[in-house]
């Protein structure tokens, strides 16, 4: 088992740096040798420019050396999902029409990110357009599992969480919709936190105003996800949704007792169709969480408006975004986006605005369930990583599924309520698959969200299980 | 001219309370004569509950007496829209559907101005479902113009613009999808602000990621207006919109120089059909904001998608709150609505995602245009007052209006832009109606906005004009 520098956590190669043990660029270096090792095996990482990295990490040293302030990322080697704008680096948003795209701006996450003083080493792989919880797109092929290399990463920020598992990455980003920050981290054994509608501003995008895609930190500890936040987040006037908090506030150490928290324990999402052996590690979570001190009850919102909702919302957001182009180049989209495309434009104004009533009554619903829970918990997936071939999953423990998103209900109702929320490493299956467990936190509350998730992984530290992947792989050099 | 404790600001008043000049009891009483002198002629309040009132006075006084602290909006005499939920108070919407109707919970808005100490006189008159800028309906009748009787007052927040202009209360709030809160203020000599969508928090509200329709003050000067937003703003966790800033931000002088400040002039809009009396008037404002110092450039916005976007996203709104009302009630319902009902019900969802995309390009075109300009001015209204027994306009200047709505540009454009926008008296026609100014601020920034407006106000003290109504009073009693 290798277990070295790439394995560590990004806080504490961040304290290593800093301190003055470890240079950005022995960190790169190790890195280059990591992604050498894994990214051939699970093809993670689509593009990637280490020679740029290099230049990058060399002025992060001397930048160092002369004493000047350093960012909250210095020196730490990430990855940008390819979905997001990197200026000068192709950026493919996994489809054969923009296979040689490159960009002449950055995405203003990316540009934090970098003005924070990551390093960047590449872009990470997705579904095509970020459709489906599945990376798998015809101008890369699909992203492996770390875990197996015959299952799914998951999605969309499928080629995030992968790199993450293998470390070729100390962070990364991602996007959520429906699950796309949560699924793969859950498939990976990592964490990735769907942040509040506006915490993380977008731009450019072509739909500010939709608040069901978000985007956020992934890392293999909490603490990691905190201080990829705390760089990410904060108002830009460009993002009309953006929260006009200081992102200082998820700094600082997450230790506190979390005893007393009232918790509602959903471990179907009130009889969502459950992989057996997902639902058994649900199940085992309870004294883990009461030992925390947790008051753990079953209790689960009324959903049953949501699957309407989420279905027309998201296809009038992929008829905006897609429409006009798919229809100049069908040859060019996928089965499942043509439908998402259909699904909005056959929608009409009563049934669009009846979609946004749901949203309404369910954002109200969760205001009034978490006056008297802290914490709603349950599955981030329904079922643990499927084989890669797959284009989804089409049945649940014999429950047929309608489309290549019914199996992401557990991902999309969390969505469709606005609150944060994220997958936290709890197990994994008797085949070795890792399973997350979704914590929901309050309104806008990541900072309690992150504390509470932090407590969990310390009382449940698979999430240091690094893949199997690895021992080969060391066995091998 | 009655020149009397009704016809003074606000914060005047406020002062005055606070130092124990005066009391809240003596303040209502002054009031409460005002409106048995006024009411009747221009139809402003259309319900009220004096004893209710004197109670809450009375309590008011005890309070200071007590020497307890007091809130932002002590002893001030204040009317809700009739759209407001006013517990225990009737709150009609201005339909004959809900006559009757007396809310078990108050609007959040609500809560918060009784919370910070103002006393309801009662509810101030709009629209049915405040649809159009003409404050009429078959419950209440029209509000009429307290400048020229025999002319409108505006809405929807007609009869809040009216009230004030009477000195039937100190404040007033309101709502505004199209210009609601400016086109009325326009009309009765007063001063109105759209804030930013989430600065004032809504709830209950059917659809709270509609960021059209914003809430917000209305008073006789702009330090007023600034008052009242700080009673009404900050975060609440029932409305995803809100904007997390202390509101604390608004309390404060307005004084302050805005010599240097960048001022884009529109004044019509780029072309929009304007009254010659309207245009006088905003051109003859030109050397008074040089002589504040301002660099003014005739500049405007391309708003050529705006109609589009506008009318549909206004359709599914509609749709949204009233549809089913109107289709088992259509005879409780004017055609103005059932048109906007049928507008979004007959939008498809390519149009819709249409509409979203045009409002989105429109948002990322001000943030640019606001890189080189500090404020964006024209006028509030294309048009002074009109003849109250109109339904709506039929025309400006020659050009045809092809709906109930369409001389609203000037309000709705700005809507559609998401910026905080006010209107500020501006002078008089020939005969004797008021013209408001419509300054438009940047993204989230009411502070500056309020600043310049303020000093505009000081250069343009028109609005101290009081209506001839009150000369016309006087002299009767």
């Amino acid at each position: 088992m290798i277990l070295e520098l790439c394995d560590q956590s990004a806080t504490a190669l961040r304290q290593e740096i800093l301190a003055g043990h470890l240079s950005a660029r022995e960190l790169l270096g190790a890195h280059i040798e990591r992604i050498a090792l894994c990214n051939p095996q699970v093809n993670a990482l689509v593009t990637l420019d280490l020679d740029a990295a290099m230049r990058q990490a060399r002025a992060a040293d001397e930048q160092q050396a002369r004493g000047e302030p350093l960012g909250l990322l210095h020196g730490l080697p990430m990855v940008h999902k390819d979905c997001f704008h990197t200026r000068g680096m192709r950026t493919t948003q996994g489809s054969p029409l923009f296979r040689d795209h490159v960009p002449t701006v950055s995405s203003l996450l990316v540009e934090r990110e970098q003005a924070a003083g990551a390093i960047t080493l590449g872009k990470s792989n997705i579904p095509e357009f970020c459709a489906g919880s599945h990376t798998v797109n015809t101008v890369f092929g699909a992203t492996r599992n770390p875990y197996d290399l015959g299952r799914s990463a998951g999605g969309s920020s499928g080629g995030a969480a992968a790199a993450l598992a293998c470390g070729m990455a100390a962070l990364a980003d991602g996007s959520d919709m429906g699950g796309s920050l949560r699924n793969p981290a859950s498939f990976c054994n990592v964490v990735g936190l769907r942040p509040s509608p506006g915490r993380v501003p977008q731009w450019p995008t072509l739909n500010p105003y939709n608040a069901l895609t978000v985007v956020g930190p992934m890392g293999r500890t909490v603490a990691d996800v905190a201080l990829l936040l705390a760089a990410m987040a904060g108002p830009d006037a460009r993002d009309p949704l953006s929260i006009d908090q200081d992102p200082a506030r998820f700094l600082g150490s997450l230790e506190r007792s979390v005893a007393g928290s009232r918790v509602a324990f959903a471990p179907t999402w009130n009889g969502l169709p459950t992989d057996p052996a997902v639902l058994r590690l649900m199940l085992a979570q309870v004294p883990v969480l009461e030992a925390l001190g947790a008051q753990v009850t079953e209790a689960c919102p009324d959903f049953s408006q949501a699957d309407q909702a989420f279905q027309t919302l998201r296809g009038v957001a992929f008829e905006l975004a897609y429409g006009p182009l798919a229809d100049r180049h069908p040859e060019a989209f996928k089965p499942a986006i043509h439908w998402n495309i259909a699904v909005g434009r056959n929608a009409g104004g009563a049934e669009i605005a009846q979609a946004e009533k749901a949203r309404a009554a369910l954002f109200q619903q969760m205001h009034g369930f978490m006056q008297s829970h802290d914490f709603l918990i349950g599955p981030v997936s329904q079922v643990p990583a499927f084989p890669v071939e797959w284009d989804h999953v089409h049945e649940i423990d014999g429950t047929p599924m309608s489309n290549y998103i019914d199996w992401m209900r557990s991902g999309y109702y969390l969505s469709l309520t606005g609150l944060p929320a994220i997958s936290v490493p709890c197990g994994f299956t008797d085949d070795g698959l890792p399973v997350g467990l979704q914590i929901v936190g309050r309104y806008r509350e990541e900072r309690a969200l992150l504390e509470f998730a932090h407590a969990f992984e310390q009382a449940v530290p698979c999430g240091q299980h690094r893949p199997p992947l690895l021992a080969a792989a060391s066995l091998n050099t």
